[in-house]
């Protein structure tokens, strides 16, 4: 019997079955120095105790994207070793700030299967959950895949597509316990621009362009125990490249966007995203994003909906005339972003 | 006189003398984010404070490999600086856990010496202790290394040569204090094969590879303190290749080891090591494991000696028809580990 | 109106204007521990608690080039974004200590400014401090640096040329509270060499040399969130080549030295520095350094001032005939550092 784990097939899930992700990760100064070292990160509430303390919490939470790759790293061995496409994300919300010293862990439920016409593959939903070491929840999400077959005979399983919400409803996002921004500093958090100074529609050229490494996507990946082989092993694909690890890109973008948006202190959900084109070692990585939609949450605080574009050339248009994505898209987010109003 | 260290020649050493290796380090959470950074190192016991405390132990110990590297390189100046090859090891005992926190520094005494019959260099057997702040050893091994003489003419010591144990006696391995797996949890741990499970005899591929990067191979070298010239000096060699830290591929075959054996959670000692081949950035790091051995150590905690082979190319056969190592084995190590039973 | 920092251009300083710098930052052990990853540092009071308490401290504070690069990083959206030249350093002084746990600012003082003759830029000099979150000051120095104007038509302001000491003056060195060197221990610090055996004028090699890589600059550049294009964006230049953050050059020297300068413990001051020519990923880094005079502190604190030099190629002549540092050259700092006695 081989000891190996030869990852799932899409005939392996069974819809409403719970699967617990294996190594728990307990997380510490040492991930959010990493952090800084691998993403040009600035929000001052992710960077200070000092500034989060103004802000009411009792120290500086890691940042929420690190919370978000180590929750889905676990979820790797299990959900995408033998995935063609990571398809999407959908309800994506932070239920509690992460701070040094917890422990996190993953466990993900199988909420929607459908095999694909050609009967090789299929596509897999799960709602995946990161837990503390108190079992509490800090992250929950939905991700869907697609996922070979290993035997193309096994017989297809009811197709039953989840119901999923085009954005999280603000009524929806939790703000953190004791969060105020009444003692916020903008001179330290480092841009003047509140909520109130944001319209709707408008586009923020994030100006800055960061060229990426090998070295760098790996430590990162591997950063958050994500084992999948395209990162890694420059023999794997034909062309010799490692395909970077699509959450490097979303916390380069994210860190980008601080030049325009550094008052956008915590991710509060993710709505929806797509890796529109791969990234490779070598890129330029340039951000923009789009005001989709504001929402006041409590006196003071007021969420952003914004869309984050990573472009591997100039910023431009996101879609041809043929509604696919521009060969130079990297990543099309849409998250909540909590700003002082 | 020069103020800089020329390294000791072979001539230099005496039998039974002790060395003071110089620049004890306090390791701290950031080794430890750095470690999962730079190999895709997931066993549970070194990853998570709740499963490391769900097994006795007040928190999560530092990878043994971390002590191992950090007492390894305050050796280097002292032992390794003109050292020709790094000829093997022997009698390595992992002797406690150690926690972040600790401050280790080494010790070394000369336990063995034979010049070379060409008179120009010769074997210096070390056996090195890693000593906490409060002098407490938390690791022993013998190594020994081929070293220049600086003066050839130089009267060659009487030769010893130490009587070392072919590999480590069971009954000679140290369990850290409290450590249990009555509550062991195989889900969280990754795999649900125990030490009952293995056969002597039973090889392991671990399937995944990982091409190193310079960048990599010299952040994990230096955090060790360790300092020859060969890992990071372009312009060393005349084919301007850096030498990988053979440590460096012992950890990456570790931590590829994870799957298929990752319930081996702990080296309670490093029986023999061979570097096989040179390393350099640009390969493709592959590894394979043999058991060896089995032993109980106590109720539900036994021991596996495995053979642990890293190569470069698609894991095989370890040795020619000329007994010599094939040229794409880069690594055999000959280990125990701790296992629930 | 744009959101994203364009930079200031020379004609936005104000003699005499205060600048609060944006994202204070807290360090912790994880910042050690990359900074150990990055530079062969091993000086012994920032490498071990155990070491640092012996000597009086209550635990290894952060090496002194930490705070240095998370000080000035703070500074460049605001001095340097849009500087065609980094021209120098002087008065900088280390006023305490900083531990893991600090959190850091900083603020500039605008203290001279000339406009160039050719109307098109002017230097701007500055007075930066950094300060814990106590306000406290760390460390206080001077810079200047030339910075391109918007509007050539804009006014030029009245020339103001600060008097700056052509060096720290010893008894305006701080030492740290408690510091002593009773008990200091040669064989753990690396060298048996005290102040004694320093002769001004004496020169060392620092024999070792270290190969460049892209991932390991723009990591160390980003953990001190300096964010200046030049350094990350391989677009930005013609060359495609992207510049190595001068303070790179410096760290990497600094940690060269410990081979003749193991005692060299802590830098007290920076009396002055130039950046002689730009350092490129490839380059292998060496280093030399001359003792330009020693100053008695205290009992059994003496101050080495040291003339430190980083090359690109073997370590030779400073200047040229007609006084320009040579082509290999690429630092030429002055400072002052303490050592036992």
């Amino acid at each position: 019997m081989t000891k190996t784990n030869p990852g799932r097939f899409f005939e392996d899930y069974r819809l409403g079955e719970t699967i617990t992700h294996a190594v728990p990760r307990t997380l510490s100064g040492g991930e959010r120095a990493l952090y800084h070292a691998l993403y040009p990160a600035r929000h001052a509430l992710h960077s200070s105790d000092a500034f989060a303390q103004r802000c009411g919490l009792p120290q500086s939470p890691l940042d929420d994207l690190i919370v978000f790759h180590t929750v889905f790293g676990k979820t790797v061995p299990d959900i995408s070793l033998n995935a063609v496409a990571n398809l999407g994300y959908a309800e994506g919300r932070f239920l509690r700030p992460v701070y040094p010293g917890t422990t996190l862990r993953s466990v993900s439920e199988v909420i929607g299967l459908k095999q694909n016409s050609n009967g090789k593959s299929g596509v897999v939903w799960v709602r995946t959950t990161g837990l503390d070491e108190a079992d509490t929840p800090v992250l929950n999400y939905v991700r869907w895949v697609m996922v070979r077959k290993s035997d193309p005979d096994a017989p297809a399983p009811e197709t039953t597509i989840p119901d999923l919400a085009d954005h999280v409803a603000p009524n929806a996002l939790t703000l953190p316990d004791g969060l105020t921004f009444d003692r916020y500093d903008t001179a330290l958090a480092g841009e003047p621009h509140r909520a109130a100074d944001y319209q709707i529609g408008e586009i923020i050229d994030h100006v800055d362009g960061v060229t990426v490494e090998e070295a760098e996507h790996m430590m990162a990946t591997r950063l958050w125990q994500n084992t999948a082989k395209v990162h890694f092993d420059a023999t794997n694909r034909e062309d010799g490249k490692r395909l970077i690890y699509g959450g490097h890109v979303i916390s380069l973008a994210r860190a980008l966007s601080f030049n325009g948006l550094a008052n956008a202190q915590m991710i509060l959900a993710i709505n929806a995203g797509a890796h529109a084109n791969p990234c490779f070692a070598g890129d330029t990585v340039r951000a923009w994003s789009e005001v989709l939609d504001k929402a006041d949450l409590a006196p003071g605080l007021t969420a952003l909906r914004l869309r984050l574009v990573a472009t591997k050339g100039a910023p431009g248009a996101l879609r041809g005339d043929d509604g696919k994505y521009l060969a130079d898209v990297l990543l099309d987010l849409d998250y909540w972003a909590l700003m002082p109003a």
